[in-house]
């Protein structure tokens, strides 16, 4: 599974990682992809977080399918992140299985893969393991972090935690806390996975069976709630699947049936499940407010010079407009300058992967009038 | 799991009952209970038609539960379906597990358990077998037929089917169609129960393992769409189960997930797995419109003489306002007198289950009428 990783950076070695647990990790391997060059004056890199089952490959062809980066539309030379003018770095995040240190990777006091041992941890963490290699690269203020869906819960740690260290940020289809619809989904998927035999408490790695069909389910789950009512009774409806009548059976009769077991299928040869275990864990301790008595805007009191943009899609009920609104206005309240944005778009949560031209021209505004006051070339 | 089964019938016994797929079963053995009694006019027949995972204990205790029936906040002497007053009959539905044929009963052919041999079934095949108990029950028109959620489905298939059998009928929370989000939940959850092997293709009557892990999942994933986010939010919250701080491990943490698991591992009890998935298939298989070309309103167009009532929940997801309103809508086109109400609950799908005085007040002013209207005592 692991493929051609571009970078890898061996961080934490001679101090360890403190993580939120109270464990420590000590070294840290980060995979990671660069695109363009880092200026002179090291104010251009821009730090591209990713989702769930996202990778570092925002840019790149993905070594396991083939495919295309899952950000190509945006990123790349004469795009609306210009690799010709912005150094765009994009990690695995810590506990994933693209070649950051994560439960699949051997434990160095065992020599066997963590599984079940590796520590659980929150999206803090996957920021302060991306903090230290932005340290590694010389790297001490970033331009602008970026990210959608969990991408997003990273960019609000990162202006939570080292304000500091940024210019801007952008944060797309997101949320500052799982609400208990949002546990219970990821709850079912997780059950989904242990579920099954060749789960075998984590330690599938060696073994001939690992827990595919589980995984598979808990990825289709989720995929639902990716995707609007709406969206999937244009894209779907009740059409079939390759036949002209129902067949009376339990094959895949409906195109949509057929659609998920695809994702669940084509998931399990990417995905390792029990990294799939860890960042849900993760996603779902998330409640930034939390750290601050319920405060939210409190987490963001230092952030006074960070420009912000908070972007939501009408359509996304994962995390609804509601809840990307309470993030824009706890940044209000705590005298951050964002600019927030709900996007008309039929598409659901994924909306932010797909082509959405109003969230395309915000994005773009937003980044010209921050380029123009850090000075940087238009 | 059988369980005391207050009454049987055996229909179906000479002319065998034809199926929508083609396929014929003889005999079909029905459960049901009843209460109150029916008058000499045999005009005051009330038919209640459960849920997808409900039964005929609607006013009685669980046999296997040893809870109080799930309707008996509304069913019994001078409660809003009055005992006292109509002989209100509860029948299982064909394909479930509660005493009436399906796939885990004998299949006289082989004298072993049908399984997957159990022919696929649509929700208008459950209505022909209540169709024929009341014929066998002597009841040549029903004063009522009312249920919520796939008991609404039953409604609908009643008044297209046989509206000269019913005076008025009463559908709630409910659809005449499956969404392609509705397929997509129940698809997860047939892979849920089929990924697990101790389903064993359908095979697993008298071993020793059923695929309990299966099903208890997906009965979680079906719980989530139950219940409305705000729901859920104002329930549980992120609120943690008897515990100060997470555990940083995959325990349940969260009073949402004990619940959840709760529920997955309360209903394998009580229910069969191979019952799910031929149940879930017949909702999936709903489709008025699509027998009519498309034209809801074709279905309803010998109904002009039945009284319908529809009430919606204005926070449930799963058969939200509008699938409703389109049956209202097309019942008006089609010159049926209905009464459309979209209640206003915080509770989601669940809400026809629970107590909500809006939904009460309306069901009593319509059966009211109703009962006026043919002359039975109010």
């Amino acid at each position: 599974m692991r493929g051609n990783v571009g970078h890898t950076a061996s961080l934490f070695k001679d101090e360890p990682l403190a993580l939120d647990s109270g464990a420590i990790l000590s070294p840290v391997t980060v995979a990671y992809e660069t695109y363009g060059t880092l200026n002179k004056a090291c104010n251009n890199a821009v730090l591209i977080c990713h989702a769930l089952t996202g990778d570092q490959y925002a840019a790149s062809k993905h070594p396991i399918t083939g495919k295309p980066g899952w950000w190509e539309r945006l990123v790349g030379p004469g795009k609306l992140i210009d690799t010709a003018k912005y150094f765009v770095i994009c990690s695995n995040v810590l506990g994933s299985c693209l070649g950051t240190t994560g439960p699949w990777e051997v434990n160095p006091k065992s020599n066997e893969p963590w599984g079940l041992d590796f520590p659980v941890i929150t999206i803090r963490d996957m920021v302060r393991v991306q903090a230290a290699l932005m340290d590694n690269l010389g790297i001490e203020k970033l331009f602008m972090v970026i990210g959608g869906s969990m991408g997003g819960m990273q960019v609000l740690e990162w202006i939570a935690t080292y304000p500091e260290r940024l210019v801007s940020a952008v944060a797309l289809a997101t949320a500052a806390r799982h609400t208990a619809q949002n546990i219970a989904f990821h709850e079912v998927g997780r059950q989904a996975v242990m579920a099954d035999p060749n789960w075998q408490a984590g330690a599938y790695y060696g073994k001939q069976q690992k827990p595919d069909k589980g995984l598979a389910v808990a990825r289709m789950t989720a995929h639902v709630t990716y995707l609007s009512e709406d969206a999937l009774t244009e894209k779907f409806g009740r059409n079939l699947q390759a036949r002209d009548a129902v067949s009376f059976g339990f094959d895949a009769d409906f195109q949509i049936e057929s659609y998920l077991r695809h994702q669940g299928s084509a998931f399990v040869d990417r995905f390792d499940a029990n990294s799939y275990l860890y960042i849900t864990r993760a996603m779902d301790y998330l409640d930034i407010a939390g750290r601050h008595e319920g405060r939210l805007a409190d987490a963001f009191k230092d952030a006074a010079n960070v420009r912000c943009c908070v972007i939501s899609f009408s359509s996304d009920w994962l995390y609804p407009t509601t809840e990307n609104k309470a993030i824009a206005h706890a940044m209000n309240a705590a005298g951050v300058r964002v600019s927030f944005a709900e996007i008309n778009s039929p598409h659901g949560h994924d909306a932010f992967l797909l082509e959405e031209p109003e969230m395309d021209a915000m994005i773009s505004g937003f980044m010209g009038a921050a380029a123009a006051a850090e000075g940087l070339e238009p």
